[in-house]
């Protein structure tokens, strides 16, 4: 008898998950349900978003049930069938779970991949996936920057960071970078291109938006933003007239019991900036010709999707929480199996 | 000799002002210098974005120089030209001061009025002006409101709300408005039409958000935001997916010596909402456009733009905080005189 090991969710996170917030349990692989199919998920997307599905809070996603494995898009290979559309062995992209094996029921968004054109299957959950494909369509969708443009990115070591400077680079914006750290920093201008790297750390409102105004004098026409909170607010100081905001994640406030927002607010009226709350599951019908445009970046040398694969599913917690101490260096991918 | 009476800016006020942010001074009535004109201001518009020229911060226009008239639109009649395109008793309407004369170098943005069309020159700073054609673009324009949709107005009984919701009925709305204390309510009803009033005195963001929602079930699809701070986070809760949120004030923070913004910014992204910080003067050469349809609508009875006439320029600074007290019932406009 094969056993599904599942990071089970025990109860909610008050803050920052700690351990007791999550159970880990080893069950027996259930059937493949009529019409439906089995993963054995191989890869899983270790993401921010996943926290906000720890909340019992109204969102865009039910929250993640007390009791059941932590929601994730994982990509694997199909363990067992009764659909007539998904055979054993066929790699397969979809939202399952933290555990060795995942029921797919029958009419669900698991889609077939063709892992024969990536040298790692987890590239689907990166440059590929829905990581890779928020940076390329919330900055070529929604913010559309022209040539010459300032394209002001923060988070921008992190997985989708690091993606939408290197696209703005590509589409002619002159891109500034805010990351946390001498390191991260480094690495915006060495691995990835930025023009300019902002160190967040240690600074106060002022004193970021000081410098991204010595950076940026005329304010930046495109932000595209991963953290909120005081790097956010310091960026509302810089925006220049007519700015469009993407406001993509709020990494700074996942864990906090109280939600934080902004206190600038009136900069986006001032300068007649739009804000756009971007998530990816619009464009998910158009995530191949998005991949298709990355991978083609991706083969030019134009655009480097790093990825840091922690190993083991009993490793999850710890895998997970590298995403809120600043740990993690690039698109964060948890290894679970190598396949069937 | 004539007399020209001027409310100037003494100091920046810290907070809600005070009358010793102001003084009233008595100087020369100025000539026209070359090309320009001399205004004999007859009607003032007082409104909250005056609050914010007060402050030196960086925003869409100057601070006021301390020691100059504050700012204001008014209608007047030219008391004294060199300039050709302008004649002694012309009507005009522009960008001036709280004074009794204002000059007019050449080149300004002051412009010719036809008030034969209308019942009172004041109209030209309500229905007609920037704050009717603030709601006017703000809905048809911006947030575009399709008929059977839900519109959500703060500040509801106040100059923009009050027209902003007549607008939304007129487009097919269903329209429900956030007003201070049970008269205002009655009036959103009564007066304006509107289908639901919310009184948001009293209650916290909790009761509040619970209160609209159990008008909306279904979210709000558009938000037309004149408030901010608790108010606007109430609303934020209460957004239906991909919903428009108008932000075109914040009075809530005008006078607050911190900026205040939003805690519930996340339900922008979860909603994946837009927001755009909106002022009128992108909309300025469609101002004649504009205020026929809205004086269409007054002559068919399906419009009603009250105004709060209060009188004498030495009674500017209690005149101006009527906005900040919830006092003025309909546009405030300080009468100066009648005319040359």
């Amino acid at each position: 008898m094969r056993i599904n090991r599942r990071f089970l969710l025990a109860r909610r996170p008050h803050g920052a998950p700690v351990p007791e917030d999550f159970s880990f349990v080893e069950q027996e692989v259930p059937d493949a349900p009529l019409g439906g199919f089995v993963v054995r998920n191989c890869f899983a997307s270790l993401d921010p978003a996943q926290r906000g599905w720890m909340d019992d809070a109204p969102s865009y996603m039910p929250p993640i049930a007390l009791g059941d494995p932590v929601r994730a898009s994982t990509i694997g290979v199909v363990a067992a069938s009764k659909s007539p559309d998904f055979a054993v062995g066929d790699w397969v992209l979809g939202l399952n779970g933290l555990e060795d094996y995942s029921v797919n029921e029958a009419g669900g968004f698991t889609m077939k991949v063709d892992t024969s054109q990536v040298d790692s299957p987890s590239r689907f959950l990166s440059a590929m996936g829905a990581v890779g494909l928020t940076a390329y369509f919330g900055l070529t969708e929604v913010a559309k920057p022209k040539a010459g443009e300032t394209l002001l990115v923060s988070g921008a070591a992190g997985a989708v960071g690091s993606a939408v400077g290197q696209i703005g680079k590509i589409m002619g914006c002159r891109v500034i970078g805010i990351a946390g750290g001498e390191t991260k920093c480094r690495r915006l201008i060495d691995d990835y291109g930025f023009d300019v790297a902002i160190d967040y750390k240690g600074k106060s409102v002022d004193q970021l938006a000081a410098e991204i105004r010595a950076a940026a004098p005329d304010g930046a026409d495109v932000v595209f933003e991963n953290v909120g909170g005081d790097v956010m607010d310091a960026e509302l100081m810089n925006l220049a007239k007519h700015a469009r905001i993407v406001l993509c994640g709020l990494i700074s406030e996942y864990n906090s019991p109280e939600k934080i927002g902004v206190r600038n607010l009136w900069q986006v009226l001032a300068q007649q900036a739009t804000l756009y709350g971007y998530l990816i599951m619009d464009y998910a019908p158009r995530f191949a010709e998005g991949g298709a445009v990355m991978a083609e970046w991706m083969a030019q040398g134009r655009l480097r999707i790093d990825e840091d694969v922690q190993e083991g599913l009993e490793n999850a917690y710890e895998a997970f929480m590298r995403l809120f101490t600043g740990a993690n260096t690039g698109k964060l991918v948890l290894k679970i199996a190598d396949g069937l």
